[in-house]
């Protein structure tokens, strides 16, 4: 998607042909500036301090962070390492794991003086697959925004609320949840996105908001506390939201705060929706309420926030007193049965086993 | 309640017998200031910047209001001004509008000497009754925490949430949905509070934590997001809030998010209560949801957030980017179907029309 104007990916390889570039994400809205990851270890550091985040893109790093580690370092060891490294970095997304295995498959077996190599095109495949996924996404998506465009009175913009950022910076490009947002903007849908400033770490105001805004795009950032009072009230016509990874019955883990709009939008008629390229899906997950691992993050995340003044300064205040306790989760996970539709590469499918088995039955197979 | 161990109230008669003592509460935690109101205008500046918030301190605030409206200017025209310009400071609020109509009903057919004198008594009163409410409703929910606290093992704590601050801030003392837990916490019932945070304004992370914590009680400030995700865990067992109004039918408007906790609490069998002393019932309002008019406040609230640098200067940060637009809406509405019950001075009543009839009689009849 374009920043000012020019066609930004969210991680791409430098001129050099081997070091990658990223965005550091974590100084958006206030500024744009790209970091070049040239180790395993800066790209574990990337992850560990979202530099680089959202579930697709954590994949995309992964796969980068194994090919910088076998340029310094071919053998089996280093590879091993790397992966359980990388691993680590964030327990709930599932899309790192897939990527890994991706990149163990594509090199473990060659002659070692093949392998960077092999690496390195196979994290560009990765890469690519990732746009071609989400543009299919997009286009699933469109549907249902149309259908609720057909019923709006011409120029009456179709409200669309999102939590937290699934867009192409979550992503190498295009994003999931902000996919059919993007394509119906473009094709002329009339739209409003409602965005979740989505606490402790304002993915929503701070990512969602920006690129929404880059693109123009239509939209207001709100509390996180706002979505049910707007759905009671009939500003919201559809919730699109992302996922960090969606059990084998239809459960889906995504930021804190998503299971919140799901009740409000199954309590007020809302159809809520799960944006997700396949390799989010977790077949060997059977409930994803009690099976998928909730990460812990630290507390320093929801006492502080970071911001710029008036006079330009990016700082960081504390809000909550000395001595006052801090917990941070950094996921929830949201029951089947409160989402309306799982919208997949390969079409919008019900949030079940059945479903979930029949849309990818190679991905369900391989998990047996 | 106390304040680094010397017990204050929230509003208090300075010693000169006229001008009117108030805590800044935008400072809280960070630094605890006293403000000395002595026109209308300032009691109007103190309500609508919210130095002075929560339902009823508002009441109480107003009450102050006229007594120094009519110290100025005793004539008729002077009350009306006070009580107009008072009751457009916050339109959610109901005890705003219940004090001014007592302090009306007060002075209005006394004789102009006598006014102003009358005026302060009777506000004196009204703080003073406050009081005494919030003890009773604090002995009706300790027995709701008492059942939950025989169920746990011994030292085992009974884990409440709260949203926004209904404490003794709020009020003139003790607080609403805090008394229970003070009063439990002071009989010796290990209790663990979850706060939330409370965006956009923060009362959670800023007055609710800092309340907690001067008296000892153990709590923890988490997002507004990770309620649901605590009550789908089972680390839960009470929600207690505070309310702003509350309608004939029981529905309950309070800071928004309030209804997202509450749908969380449903779908978890978490019981879910609402505290509130009875001038926050409003009769005159059949169904809260369509009838309570909700408050939309500056977007700046959202945009930015204040706290403590680490160098101890409080700053304001942005943090959505500039041209984003922001809606800030101040509370919602929770409908009745959603709450177990109603902590009132009078006991625990059902949300209904039939039971806050039943309880509260006299009030009822006089909305007719």
């Amino acid at each position: 998607m374009k920043v000012a104007g020019k066609h930004t990916r969210s991680i791409w390889v430098e001129p050099d042909g081997w070091s990658v570039g990223v965005i550091d994400q974590t100084l958006l809205p206030h500024r744009f500036a790209t970091i070049r990851l040239e180790t395993l270890n800066d790209v574990v550091r990337a992850i560990v301090s979202m530099q680089v985040r959202g579930a697709p893109l954590i994949g995309a790093a992964a796969a980068y962070g194994v090919c910088l580690a076998l340029r310094a370092d071919v053998s089996d060891e280093s590879l091993d390492r790397a992966y359980a490294a990388l691993l680590a970095t964030r327990p709930t997304a599932i899309n790192l794991k897939w990527a890994l295995d991706e990149m163990l498959a594509a090199v473990r077996n060659r002659p070692r003086a093949e392998r960077a190599g092999a690496a390195y095109r196979r994290a560009a495949e990765i890469c690519d697959q990732d746009v071609a996924i989400n543009q299919a996404i997009g286009r699933n998506g469109l549907a249902l925004i149309e259908t609720i465009a057909a019923r709006k009175k011409h120029g009456e913009p179709v409200n669309v609320l999102t939590h937290c950022n699934a867009g192409w910076l979550a992503t190498v490009d295009v994003g999931t949840a902000l996919a059919p947002i993007y394509i119906a903007h473009d094709a002329g849908i009339p739209l409003h996105v409602w965005v979740d400033e989505t606490r402790p770490r304002n993915q929503g105001a701070a990512l969602t908001a920006w690129e929404l805004g880059q693109h123009g795009v239509p939209h207001a950032v709100i509390a996180d506390n706002a979505g049910g009072h707007l759905m009671q009230h009939g500003a919201v016509d559809i919730a699109i939201v992302g996922a960090d990874r969606v059990a084998a019955n239809g459960d889906a883990a995504n930021k804190i705060g998503t299971y919140l709009k799901a009740l409000a939008a199954t309590d007020n008629r809302v159809p809520f929706y799960v944006a997700l390229p396949s390799p989010t899906i977790d077949f060997t997950v059977a409930d994803g309420v009690t099976g998928i691992p909730i990460e812990q993050r630290s507390g320093e995340e929801v006492a502080t926030m970071s911001g710029i003044t008036s006079d330009g300064r990016i700082e960081t205040v504390r809000v909550v007193p000395n001595g006052s306790a801090v917990a941070n989760y950094g996921f929830d996970v949201t029951p089947a049965r409160l989402i309306t539709g799982l919208i997949t590469e390969r079409g919008v499918v019900a949030a079940s086993h059945e479903a979930l088995a029949k849309a990818f039955p190679e991905r369900c197979d391989a998990a047996k």
